[in-house]
């Protein structure tokens, strides 16, 4: 193998890639990149076996010479070394050239590595996945949308199936579910392309939160197949494949009370920080809970306190309330949480009791909806 | 103690004394910040005893009202919940009140916050300071001073004077020396004030990063003052007291060898990067260990080889050479840290021999010197 390559090029796959690499795992090939030189261009490759990207760097792009090929072919290097070497190597391009003994040569300028190579028959295949049913997502809608419902996944390996987003794609509409049992998070969009049958996936919270670091922030579509133990997203030059998880997801669509005896309609900013100051004096230890009081006036207050450290009345001005007084006590994280997803805008809370879960929407979204749970204080 | 004070002003002072303020001290009321308020304005202080900060609001300043003091007195607040509060509150402007039993009240609009207070009176005071000796330099030169030595520091307790940086004050010129004993960095620069006795301090590095912080980068002039155990900045409504290490700094004077084998003179930027490269594949656990060679031709070679993952070699453009050839190896963080301290200028390099240290100096200034030790290679 060997070929030269625009750097920026290379540093751009190689921060891709190195997103599905962990140091930590049982498979040592694993620990390095795969880089393939072929006719059309160059192909790296990271995995961690759960999670894999693939991303191309083409021979020539908008009538500019990208690649060089001398010589196809493959390798695997230690991510760690090449990432930290092809940052810092000193010119505009790099020569990459296997030797003898999987020997590697990096060339830049007048700086010169060599690297212990493994052999690249070694590592791992990606899935091969059947593309019959391809769906498409504009990716800034996706990002949105992991962005919306991932921070709610459980992070205990209790129930492993909370650990994922569960995604229910029916009728041209994807619903993105995320819930650790203490808040849910819900958010539905248009979906086009695939055969038109209904498509369930568990997709690993992890895996999102990495998807939504490698896509780009762009109205491009994005492709989306989803296999029985797969899923596969393919942007521009890039594709991600995550594992699924295994088992049921728990029905979430009764959870969300569809009555309710107090509602509250506030700006959604000022409530956030008011709930952010009341929290300062919570218990972290205790999730920071606070307690939020509606009274027959409408007069809406945030307080908490902490006998040994002191306390805190926070009075916030609401748009309206309706129907019963009520004091309620809950997680200042979790609402905090929720109000960052609506990004400030105005915001309606129905709730259905002190003990019972309450329902955050934005009131002009119908597409998000939060749940949380009170705390029980005594 | 009753009044009002502008938040931002609040702000900037808690960000002040919290430099000095640890969480982790013997002294429990020293977690606290001390407020006092009084005719002039509100003074508010921080200590861990080896460090204290003073910092001062005024009144009025520039004709434009800061503080209005309803009742003079002064409170010990929690520091953390201190701080989170003040930043957090939603308006331009914040009132204190301390309450009977030392209940403090905060408030800022609809806010309200009761803290638990301290007594002012058990607050430790201050060092007593005679400002017999006023040395007088300006602030950014002191900062450059101080970025470029308390790098070189110690960070073993095994002998505790060298964690601190050795100030040596004659004839209006203050020279500062750091050492680690692998290491060391000079720099000099007149200084103005004072009574013209010699005067010595070790100041350990921590209190000269912790004032670095706090300082701006301004010419306006900062006064210091020196005592046996305590030395004082003072910038404009800032005070910094810092204890002194204690013990007789070594003489390092004469660890500057002032004949020279080798000579090499070289672009730093271009120098530094090609050691950063070298030392990527140099073991971090034996102190990322690089080998320079400078052959008979004048040919600079940077190299580094660990068998297991590989080897690198550099060649680097020298402006010129002078003397015998050579090959030495040394720590490629302490040959960075140094070259660092240049920002990128011309830099001489005087060796003599491979197991001696070796002195860097900028070619267009000599009131900066670094020397580090070899490393011995088998």
């Amino acid at each position: 193998m060997k070929f030269q390559i625009q750097r920026d090029r290379l540093v751009n796959g190689v921060n891709d890639v190195m997103k599905a690499v962990s140091s930590r795992t049982t498979i040592p090939i694993l620990t390095g990149i795969k880089i393939v030189a072929h006719e059309e261009g160059v192909t790296l490759t990271g995995s961690d076996s759960d999670i894999s990207i693939e991303s191309f760097i083409p021979r020539d792009e908008d009538g500019k010479d990208i690649v060089q090929i001398q010589q196809p072919g493959g390798i695997v290097l230690q991510a760690k070394f090449f990432e930290s070497i092809v940052k810092k190597l000193p010119m505009d391009t790099v020569e990459i050239e296997v030797h003898s003994h999987l020997q590697t040569v990096i060339r830049s300028g007048k700086s010169e590595f060599n690297l212990n190579g493994l052999d690249v028959s070694e590592y791992p295949h990606l899935p091969q996945i059947e593309e019959d049913n391809v769906l498409k997502i504009a990716t800034n809608l996706l990002k949105t949308m992991i962005r919306q419902t991932v921070f709610a996944v459980s992070t205990s390996e209790t129930r492993p199936i909370l650990t994922g987003v569960n995604w229910h794609i029916q009728d041209g509409l994807l619903n993105c579910v995320a819930t650790d049992s203490h808040r849910l998070a819900m958010r539905k969009a248009p979906i086009s392309g695939g055969n038109g049958e209904e498509s369930k996936a568990v997709i690993p919270g992890k895996s999102l939160n990495e998807l939504n670091k490698i896509l780009e922030d762009t109205s491009d579509e994005l492709e989306i197949v989803i296999t029985e133990n797969q899923v596969l997203f393919r942007a521009k030059h890039v594709l991600f494949f995550s594992r699924l998880l295994e088992g049921n997801y728990p029905d979430t669509s009764r959870l969300v009370p569809s009555e309710s005896k107090t509602s509250l309609t506030i700006g959604g900013k000022e409530f956030l920080q008011a709930i952010d100051r009341a929290s300062l004096l919570a218990r972290e230890e205790r999730n920071n809970v606070v307690r939020l009081s509606i009274g027959e006036d409408g007069r809406v207050e945030i307080s908490s306190n902490t006998p040994e450290i002191g306390k805190v009345v926070e009075e916030v001005q609401s748009e309206s309330t309706e129907g019963e007084e009520l004091n309620i006590s809950f997680s200042a994280k979790y609402m905090m949480d929720a109000l960052k997803v609506f990004e400030g805008a105005e915001t309606n809370i129905q709730f259905t009791g002190a003990m019972r879960p309450f329902v955050l929407r934005p009131t002009s979204d119908d597409t998000i909806l939060q749940l949380i749970t009170p705390v029980r204080t005594y």
